[in-house]
């Protein structure tokens, strides 16, 4: 004898496949969703019967795009300045870099980040499309803006190699103190970059 | 120009109205459904299309049941003592209380807690029908399950007088120290309550 309604472990059961969402979370979803007015999960239900279908890849920088459009709009824009890429490993990145709200270079999706553990090599990633893309636009300034991870760095210096005979200048995000944190809370690794970068005032 | 395809951010949007999810999560979540297995969103939207039209309240015990059910199978189960009656805040709270894996009696929802800053009072919760059912299943106990919070206690004491009549036996679940938790971390509230309501070895 099932204590909930098919319908409603159903539900938590899906919910639970969603990243970090564990029984409990799932329960309160669902529960949330069945006590308040259907119109929240006839929203939430619309919104994912499309997703698949109406979302794919930028042929040219790999950003999610509506599958209606030939590019994204960050690269096909004519005030963005094609002539700098900014390297991200995944498509939600580069919301990131857009609420800095300055940045006018365009993007490049790696796709992921090299990670002999989870069996990713550099030939996965979306590196020969950002070659043509170096050649194609007379590129002038690549910004590699992976994690400060051991796979975001190890993912950046072969880039940084594979990039060595193009002459383009190759850039990374600084490394240092984040704003807001005290010295003392900082960890050591942070410290030595903030050290290591130290800018003349 | 918007950043994220329209799909894309209209999922973000729903995703932003369950409870606790902030749009960094609804951006983590809508991430995940949209870079893996198109199955996944599936299920999910499919177990969100039939959650109102499936379930309904027990028109007995107010539990959430399948719409095609009279009444809840832990109220009709021949097994379960109809005598004994466990008030409950949320549908949800039996789950809680099945969990324990030994609780025999049967189960009452309250669909709320009396709270005079929500507005909601004892008037809007489900108290008329537990006298009914007081008398229609000659009950022996009342056990009340509600939170140890202001509002479950306000709530236990109005039903606890509005059960004075009945002559029915109406307990509470013990207050104390849980299981596993150190006397030293403990709140001074729940000493206290651990304290008045110490048992005899």
């Amino acid at each position: 004898m099932s204590v909930l309604p098919r319908a409603l472990s159903d539900l938590i059961y899906s919910l639970e496949g969603l990243p970090g969402v564990g029984p409990r979370t799932a329960e309160r979803y669902a529960y949330f969703l069945v006590q308040h007015d259907k119109s929240i999960s006839k929203k939430l239900e619309k919104s994912l019967s499309n997703i698949h279908d109406s979302i794919k890849l930028c042929p040219i920088t790999f950003a999610l795009i509506d599958s209606n459009m030939d590019s994204s709009p960050l690269y096909s824009d004519s005030n963005r300045d094609k002539r700098v890429i900014a390297v991200v490993a995944s498509p939600f990145d580069i919301l990131a870099i857009e609420r800095i709200g300055s940045y006018q270079g365009t993007y490049h999706v790696l796709g992921g980040l090299v990670s002999p553990i989870d069996g990713i090599g550099p030939e996965q990633l979306h590196i020969a499309e950002l070659l043509r893309r170096i050649k194609d636009d007379s590129v002038l300034e690549i910004i590699l803006a992976t994690n400060a991870s051991v796979e975001g760095e190890t993912t950046a210096l072969y880039i940084n190699q594979a990039l060595n005979d193009t002459g383009v200048s190759v850039t990374r995000l600084a490394r240092g103190l984040p704003i807001g944190v005290d010295l003392e809370y900082a960890d050591q690794i942070t410290l030595g970059r903030a050290m290591d970068g130290r800018t003349a005032l």
